[in-house]
């Protein structure tokens, strides 16, 4: 089994869990995505973005084009975060550019009682076939990363029924029905537990909770409506047969006022987005936590120059030591020119290095999984 | 002049300087809007959005209307926050729904360095009119805010051509040309405390600064970019001849964490969106500023006795004292029902007494500004 391969790279698995390394490790939120000319051609192959998805061969080679052209340290499974309703039978259709929409979005307690929690080795088995396949193609070159969307962020869509602008579906169900929503996120966190444990098995090396919209919540129903149900499903993770425990990653974009709170979950990582300094991120959750991030993605934009001095500042801000994965804020923009990702990656790599000591480096060189 | 009347409902005003009331004062951000059906039907007299807001009989007559209609202790003037850079000549058209729009955006540095500012006597003499009638027609009854968006939150209309979803011309011009931001901000900066300053001329008894967009700058940018310029404005704020320092109130959407920072402004009173608690904030800020805030608007779409509950909630978080000025974290919804409002605003009044002392009751009833 591909699980069982050793990484020939290891610097995410090694950044997560605090341990010596000899460059800060870096890969970007949505690397396989349009920014990129190849993405494109494999999408216009599949036909459109879902059927993407589900094809476990063209997802393979989607995840792994990244992967190809810069020398990033971790492959992320190419896939949606509403995979998890769709399977549920809301009809997911995903027009890139407009964003994604449900033919049968949730209207009623009614709704919510009928919906079933899926099987990922039946509903989602294209996923867990995508993760094979992409595992069996790295060969150990690098990690992957399996990933779900939090149950509050699952919740928004299958509410608003696709994309929203103030949120107010599912805001007004959860102060005039808090039940009902509980029960739906109840759901969903038995299903997301199933999901990233099927993706464990079938070999991803550490997983994500994508919380896009947390940050809508105010402090006290982040808690109550997104925060606990992450934690129930850290807590349901299961450790993989040959690699053991899995670490997780937990990101809520606009959450940088509630990192103490995500670091007490028991996550491995925190996601920050740019709006939160790293510097303090790291002087609030102390040792209890890696934390990846967080370059606004507009930087990409700018010079080469200016790229790097914008790096330089955020592995400053960081300070020397493991615990820092290199990212972006939030996903790559579209219309990101693919030789600014060549000049990012290596800029982490080059800058970062003085970041670390010379006996992390020669751990790092021999370091396994 | 309307200026000199003493007011006969004090309670923002001495809320805003921290001094004892007898209740919590509460005002709401576009209480003057859609959900009035009497709002709608002077909407339809003025043609649209953009004429009411140049027609100040009409302006006056819209923001007299929740005044007439709940028992508010603020009036805000009727206006947009883009009639600056219409002022300027970038040529506004806001449909309601849509957003805003400009015909000549500004796409250059070129266009940049041309823009003049304004002469809020001449170009916005309308919003002044607007001023000086609706103080006369409140004759003292409740103080009416001025305001403004800030340099920041204007600039990135101006760049994006009108509402953004990712603001990514905005952010990509201040990471490549940041000579250039730094002078529309310093412009429109100027030109905001003019406006300002032309509103306290004209009667208003308080001003905000709207951030909307703060929210989406790293920590770093939101100082240089946003905060330095709003403290600026702040600065050179005059003195009314009569009323004396009038009040101000800075939000910055999305800025909790950054609060500390915003204090430091010598603003009276920070408004807060509903992302953050306001008892820690409270916490953070001391008695060096007030409070402004911050139900969230979806509340309202729930029942009275669950409006009642978080009401109660946030007067509890806030804790006894003056220095709270109850409001909405973000504009009141469009689908509200007017009912629900009244609710709000009888709950604030009435479970708020027990926070406030015998003292300042009689403190109050006898205040005049």
């Amino acid at each position: 089994m591909a699980g069982q391969l050793h990484l020939r790279n290891d610097r995410l698995l090694r950044a997560l869990r605090r341990e010596a390394v000899d460059r800060t490790p870096i890969w970007i939120m949505r690397q396989a995505g349009r920014y990129l000319p190849e993405y494109r051609a494999t999408r216009a192959r599949a036909g459109d973005f879902l059927a993407l998805c589900k094809t476990p061969e063209l997802a393979c080679e989607a995840t792994l084009q990244p992967i190809q052209r810069f020398d990033l340290d971790a492959a992320i499974l190419f896939s949606d975060i509403l995979t998890i309703p769709d399977a549920m039978g809301l009809g997911l259709s995903i027009n890139e550019g407009e964003g994604p929409r449900f033919g049968r979005p949730l209207n009623s307690a009614n709704d919510i009682q009928k919906l079933g929690i899926p099987d990922p080795d039946i509903e989602l088995r294209y996923v867990l076939q995508a993760v094979r396949f992409i595992k069996a193609e790295l060969a150990g070159r690098v990690p992957l990363i399996g990933f779900s969307g939090s149950p509050w962020t699952l919740a928004t869509y299958m509410v608003e029924g696709g994309t929203s602008k103030d949120f107010m579906k599912i805001r007004s169900l959860m102060y005039a029905d808090p039940k009902s929503t509980h029960v739906l996120l109840t759901k969903l966190s038995d299903a997301i537990a199933d999901y990233l444990n099927a993706q464990i098995v079938a070999g991803v090396d550490a997983v994500m909770l994508f919380d896009t919209w947390g940050g809508v919540l105010t402090a006290r129903d982040y808690h109550a409506f997104s925060l606990q149900y992450m934690q129930k499903i850290l807590m349901n993770l299961k450790s993989h047969a040959e690699r053991g425990a899995i670490p997780t990653i937990v990101f809520t974009k606009g959450g940088g006022q509630w990192l103490e709170a995500i670091a007490a979950t028991g996550c491995d990582a925190i996601g920050i987005d740019w709006t939160t300094g790293i510097g303090d991120a790291r002087r609030r959750v102390g040792a209890q936590c890696a934390l990846q991030g967080n370059l606004d993605p507009a930087v990409l934009s700018a010079s080469s120059a200016r790229i790097r001095e914008e790096v330089e500042l955020i592995l400053a801000e960081y300070g020397a030591g493991s615990g820092h994965i290199f990212n972006l804020g939030h996903g790559i923009h579209p219309t990101t020119d693919p030789d600014r990702v060549a000049v990012l990656v290596d800029a982490v790599h080059e800058l970062s290095r003085p970041y670390h000591g010379e006996i992390s480096q020669s751990q790092s060189a021999t370091g396994t999984t």
